[in-house]
């Protein structure tokens, strides 16, 4: 039976599950695919880290050359993360003859185009499945299961450290801060935790699988992206009361000639499917104009789940070396030549259903002033909660208005009108709501 | 850019569908796969039909010979449902050298070794996506996504017919019968409807995802199948105050040195993932030994949906032909060298909780009597659920009791030992109760 030789630099928590799998599974793995992945050898900055997989001293080095350079090895898994020298590594690579898998999806959304055509180019496979979702099989089912759809629309959740938090906020009671030092705790979430709950994973995510479902390369630095940080108890607690959870989305649509393309928190029916997606997992809710909706549940983290979808992809690279089909499917799922570039929608043009909450002064005609304001920028009412007055007098009260569909020009607008009345007291917050209706 | 012909055998609504898509995705495709498919030949008993897809009249043939004997043909795709002629069709199209897609599980379940192993033997593509889950790419990911995985267990909701009746037999009351006939009417049952009502469809799809998931050949026949034909409106009710909904379940897992493949009613937990999946929805929930638990999602039949799985194969195919590389993945999803023969599990052995309900006369010590007997045969009981008194007198009672785990082989003999007491005056009802707790 053939080997295959396979190299790997970064033995952090997914490329020591990533050795794991391939100890463990190599008699499986050898009986589907017809030959034998043998990992050659292991570049690590923290030879400490390799016995906990029992890899005898042989096979490391602290030097990446040393896999990058080594003939016998045709496959090269890079699972250090960040930009450099992660990105010089993948080049290098593709540029000694090596097909290379990787799970960094903020090197892909930075440096992605970059990297496809260099493969393109030299004929090399890449693969990436690991770098969204976990385990979950979504950019497979993107560039292959759906591929004779138009995608209409992808809308997920696809951040576990904000989906544990908001999941926690909801079901206990507990404050934004509680629970992320909770989760910190837990490893759900890093010490800086800023690139999970300010959005900017769930971005270069969804940049990602756009920029395949679309054809057209999508700048995640370009997607309007809000965190969490803002979400109170008190919103979700309302939006509880409404019938309504609180998520956050990450969603690409095409609105006319446009992409619709952002990252915010979001109201979703509580009967949704995406609203019952708790604690560290992920979903993407898929819409093709030939299949329907579909939507993809999975650990979106941790060791062996996407250790799972990093050696689905070595066994895929794999199977194109046995024969000799490297770039049989194009890395952004787009022959080169039908590549477009369509423009994002500005957010002002987004039109869609408001949460809005305000502090106001417990007086008379307060309802009618914001209401008129509203008015004025063509902006109807769905519904109002205002809750009782077992508050202390003088203080600020809530009022809590759900709109009709409204465009978000609009909104801001007459939320600029809102701020400036003496009745209002504190910070207007404002959640837009995401129809997801199972049809 | 190359062109690669495709045949079709069949018209009805997914021979259909696949029509339309290959003609409005037509661009799209050809700039995904960069070639182009063209349909070239369809063999039709109904010519009417290829007036709704505008197929014009020299495309069309009454003699399927004429699709499996055109040599430029490279693709077959057989839409004709049925084991014959379905299966010589597929045989001789294989002979002539071509590929082939086919959306017939039934066939596959019957016939489906000869036919990979015919397709092997020749090194020819045979794509199924479409006979199981309509568009949810639940082959591709068992085949490739989830390739370095153990399989641990496959739970799903795969026949929508029978989902349909459940789902509105649990949300509007009504009973069995009523719900089939609007069923019917609506088109999401057939006028015989026993092939889905009595769980052979699923045992079919079941079977076949057992087969490539654990690599031994699964015979639908000797799957444990049972229908919803017995699932009263009492007990769909009882089930809902238990904290439950009843789901007609097929599942595969191993169990020990054996596999535990069955299909029958079962309970599920209210707030789990599968007990929220209703309609005409499919859900498919896979547990890997790396990956964890996955729940696939999507529209399990209809024209386009189910299209949608048949030219997503044709595109692999022709990548295939395009790069050489036929028989890239084996359809079993196992080089045949790594088949194994599984046994499967008794239904004996089967441990899980139950859901009984009797209906007894009403006296005093009846449930004692029952209780009795159960706990001769080591089942202990989790909770009694016995309704008030507002009946007629004399008139039977029902009395619902949920047990701890027992085994099928002790649930059964002491259902026939209760079925003696003079008290029981009707058919006991016997549910399985599935716990799916998403860890």
């Amino acid at each position: 039976m053939q080997t295959i030789h396979v190299g790997l630099i970064g033995l952090g928590t997914v490329g020591t599950g990533v050795v794991q799998i391939l100890q463990q599974q190599a008699d499986l793995i050898a009986g589907r695919l017809g030959a034998r992945l043998v990992l050659k050898r292991v570049a690590t900055r923290h030879p400490e880290r390799a016995r906990a997989v029992q890899l005898p001293a042989a096979q490391l080095t602290g030097d990446a050359m040393e896999v990058l350079q080594d003939p016998e090895i045709a496959i090269v898994v890079e699972l250090i993360g960040g930009y450099e020298p992660a990105r010089t590594y993948l080049l290098t690579a593709l540029q000694q003859g090596k097909h290379v898998v990787t799970a960094n999806k903020a090197l892909l959304a930075r440096h992605g185009r970059e990297l496809f055509q260099t493969a393109t180019a030299l004929r090399r496979d890449i693969g990436f499945e690991a770098s969204v979702g976990g385990g979950i099989p979504i950019i497979r089912t993107i560039k292959e299961g759906f591929v004779a759809n138009q995608f209409l629309s992808i809308s997920c959740i696809i951040n576990g450290t904000t989906n544990y938090i908001l999941s926690k906020m909801s079901d206990q009671g507990q404050d934004f801060q509680d629970v992320l030092r909770e989760a910190q705790a837990l490893g759900y979430a890093e010490a800086d935790p800023s690139f999970d709950v300010d959005g900017i994973d769930a971005a270069q995510k969804i940049a990602l699988l756009a920029s395949l479902a679309f054809g057209s390369w999508v700048p995640s630095e370009a997607i309007y992206t809000e965190g969490i940080t803002g979400v109170s108890q008190l919103d979700i607690a309302y939006a509880r009361e409404l019938g309504y959870r609180v998520k956050l989305l990450a969603m690409a649509k095409m609105a006319g000639s446009h992409l619709d393309v952002r990252v915010h928190p979001a109201l979703v029916a509580a009967d949704s499917w995406l609203a019952n997606i708790n604690g560290v997992y992920n979903a993407i809710s898929l819409r093709g104009d030939k299949v329907g909706r579909n939507m993809l549940i999975g650990r979106g983290a941790g060791a062996l789940p996407t250790g799972s979808a990093v050696v689905g992809d070595v066994v895929d690279v794999a199977r194109n070396i046995l024969h000799d089909s490297s770039g049989r499917v194009p890395p952004q799922a787009y022959q080169d030549h039908s590549l477009q570039d369509v423009p994002l929608q500005d957010m002002d043009e987004v039109v869609c259903k408001y949460y809005l909450r305000f502090q106001v002064a417990d007086q008379p005609r307060v309802l009618a002033a914001i209401a008129g304001i509203l008015g004025e920028h063509a902006i109807s009412l769905e519904s109002v909660l205002q809750k009782g007055r077992e508050h202390v007098p003088g203080a600020p009260v809530s009022v809590v208005m759900m709109t009709h569909e409204a465009r978000e020009r609009s909104i801001r607008k007459a939320l600029l009108a809102i701020a400036t009345l003496p009745t209002i007291l504190g910070k207007t917050m404002r959640l837009r709501v995401e129809e997801t209706e199972e049809e």
